[in-house]
């Protein structure tokens, strides 16, 4: 019976699946869980929902409610944070400032994750308070951190304070996507997925055992061409068609090894994004996920989906088990806590520190790899080399903007966020940098920012 | 009394200063030096040079001449080697292609020392054939490695041989152009450098014990507007003057540590060096070393200087130790071979691998740092951590870019030599990087290397 602290309990979107997977989950029954939010109305939301499902899925669980945040850490075994400081709003003005100065769909969004290293500021300054209250309240407690940027904010919350931190995404089960399109039945095929967080490249791909490359690469060679004039293709969401994209094949082609989920879009090389028509021939006919197109077309759907979900919420009357059936939902933060807590073995794909897993990557790096979660912890399982070229050209330069972001971050050091700059592919000349770099810090969210940063 | 292989000892000005450094080193009579090179002319030039120059120094050493490699390796105990294949002019036609591609000032010459990515082929190739020779006829001997690439290329050769390999540049002697500035004494000075080959920086800067880092700040503060208005700067030869110009200076503030002898351009960042007209704003009227002013100069005065040497070494009746007087010339080739033979205990500037010396670099990879030279061996002097900084933006890159270009080599990997010109901040589209490797490798002193590659 855990104790479990949900930290920006009010993303309905999220929480709702949490408390189906955890009323999904009867090992897990008799725990208690605390939803904290600084927004009361989405607090009061989700706590009536999880009241509602629980009772609705005959599970047991003592729910609680609070707006203070120390107070939900109190003894907990398990923090979950899902917070994003800020919303999205500022990041879309950011974006558009950077257009202005020639850097087409913004800065970092790529790069280091959408959000960049300015942007990146609240978060990892959330993260650390978070983390610290923690290691007051709850030092042994496991923090579960879903909100981005994961590769970042692990790294920081693992070097910077005692707390044990997994970071946890969902992206990787974008493969399924490859099985489908290959019409491979899921429960035949064996995959496996390395790399760091929004950069993992698919090591394995076993059909009853053997090496399915080959059927992968056949496809490419003989069917890729029609797919690519399929409705399928064509009218398809650019995050369900990216996965196959010309973009990710040429992305497989450079460097070795498929890439996966997010990877597509984060670790694509820079020449398929720098127009909208560039990002077309590579990702379809919106150009992909981050392109302007893409990008409004998830919005919007997001939106809907969240006005959705809220008037289900909040309808008294509605069936939730009809919207929410009791089964997992396919995240991973419950099965980890249930994994944990009870010590059952269950295979995960989390970010942890790497610890020998991926030859040539730092111990004390955080790795996204498949995991053995159990009641002695978390264990990574071995990996060994990737393709050279793709250390090379991939993984390292990622690490090392990383490390880039931390060093600025912690370091107060705007030196280190103008260099970020002049190392961005799109950066012609020293003025360019810093006028984006003045007018960025220049936002009224960002005064604090501008605060911490020193030349 | 070693056995000496001089490789490559047609390079005259080269094979001059270590032939007056041996017959200055009373401890090393009486040693066997095996003088080679294929060019028959300039080896009985230097032979001539060598038996003249001994007898007028009253040493005492056995020279030998011969134009076979294995005949000069058969059981010495130290191979120096000075090869340049090739010599210069293919790199300055190779230079002009670049240029017409958009490329300024040539392909890899700053970023990755002036032999790059694809000019590196014939260098690495003969380093490795010289060490595997070494393997057979002389596996104990020391290889003291002086042709650039050294950073590469001493990192080939203890990788993929037994061979123990050395690094030598004096480079690092230019921090003698800032004491003569500020007017020190070199006496009372104690100066440190640590890096990579061409990308050394001062961490200590001592004047009688005391950090004299101060007085450097407060010249750049108080007194440098006025120098780089002197005659003695805007008149200078440009490696004369680039050790303490704007650039020299500007590269220090942004990375934390004064940046000593080719590191000011090779390490400068890439905004410094995008026209001449900005090459002239930080490194003086000539634009410095590098650019075409700089190198056209240096071209004419290396031509001239040579022209005078070969004409007084054929000259049977002049008088060597009036140009070339019994003292030691100050280049760390001689040193290293006394230093070893004699068991003399010598500080020198060296290339060795790192072994712990500098934190965050793995023990395996080359550092040039302060060593001690004894009948030991070698053994590196403790530099620990630089600047955060520094890491990230120079020495972790400059380390990549040496790894790509040996896994480009090793792995025979045309795509490495691609994605490198794509991370060049002057690369704006694929199809221009693509041409230039075409018309690069179309060269006919290229056509080993077109073969050697494979997409």
């Amino acid at each position: 019976m855990a104790k479990i602290a949900l930290i920006g309990a009010g993303s309905v979107a999220f929480s709702t699946k949490l408390i189906q997977d955890l009323c999904a989950t009867k090992s897990l029954y008799g725990s208690t869980i605390t939803l904290m939010d600084i927004n009361k109305e989405r607090l009061y939301t989700i706590y009536d929902f999880a009241e509602r499902y629980s009772k609705q899925t005959k599970a047991d669980f003592h729910f609680k409610l609070t707006t203070v945040r120390k107070e939900a850490l109190q003894n907990a075994n398990f923090v979950i944070s899902t917070v994003k400081i800020g919303g999205y709003k500022p990041m879309e003005t950011e974006r558009e400032i950077a257009e202005r100065h020639g850097y087409y769909r913004g800065i970092g969004d790529r790069i280091c994750d959408y959000y960049g290293g300015i942007g990146a500021y609240h978060q990892l300054k959330f993260f650390l308070e978070l983390a610290k209250d923690m290691e007051v309240l709850c030092p042994d407690a496991w923090l579960i951190e879903t909100a981005n940027p994961v590769f970042e904010g692990v790294n920081l919350i693992t070097r910077e304070t005692k707390i044990k931190s997994i970071g946890v995404c969902h992206g990787h089960f974008r493969y399924k996507d490859i099985l489908e399109v290959l019409r491979l039945n899921p429960k035949d095929i064996e995959v496996q997925m390395a790399g760091f967080n929004h950069c993992i490249w698919m090591t394995h791909l076993l059909y009853k055992g053997q090496d399915t490359y080959p059927i992968l690469d056949n496809w490419i060679k003989n069917e890729a061409n029609e797919y690519w004039k399929s409705e399928k293709f064509l009218e398809g969401k650019p995050w369900d068609i990216e996965q196959l994209s010309p973009g990710a094949v040429n992305t497989y082609h450079i460097f070795g090894l498929f890439p996966i989920g997010d990877t597509v879009r984060s670790a694509s090389p820079w020449w398929h994004h720098t127009t909208l028509n560039i990002k077309q021939k590579w990702y379809g006919p919106t150009g992909g996920f981050d392109s302007e197109i893409g990008w409004s077309t998830y919005l919007k759907t997001h939106d809907e989906k969240l006005d959705k979900l809220r008037g289900l919420v909040k309808d008294r009357s509605a069936s939730l088990t009809k919207e929410f059936p009791p089964v997992m939902s396919g995240e991973q933060h419950i099965p980890i806590l249930n994994a944990i807590e009870n010590d059952k073995e269950t295979i995960l794909q989390l970010n942890v520190p790497n610890n020998g897993s991926i030859f040539g990557i730092p111990d004390d790096v955080i790795v996204e790899i498949p995991v053995v979660v159990s009641g002695r912890g978390i264990q990574g399982i071995h990996i060994g080399k990737l393709p050279k070229r793709l250390m090379l050209y991939v993984l390292v330069p990622r690490m090392r903007r990383m490390e880039q972001i931390l060093q600025a971050f912690l370091e107060r050091d705007m030196n280190g966020l103008l260099l970020m700059l002049m190392e961005d592919p799109r950066t012609k000349s020293l003025e360019q940098a810093k006028n984006l770099l003045e007018e960025l810090l220049a936002q009224p969210w960002n005064s604090e920012v501008a605060n911490h940063y020193k030349w």
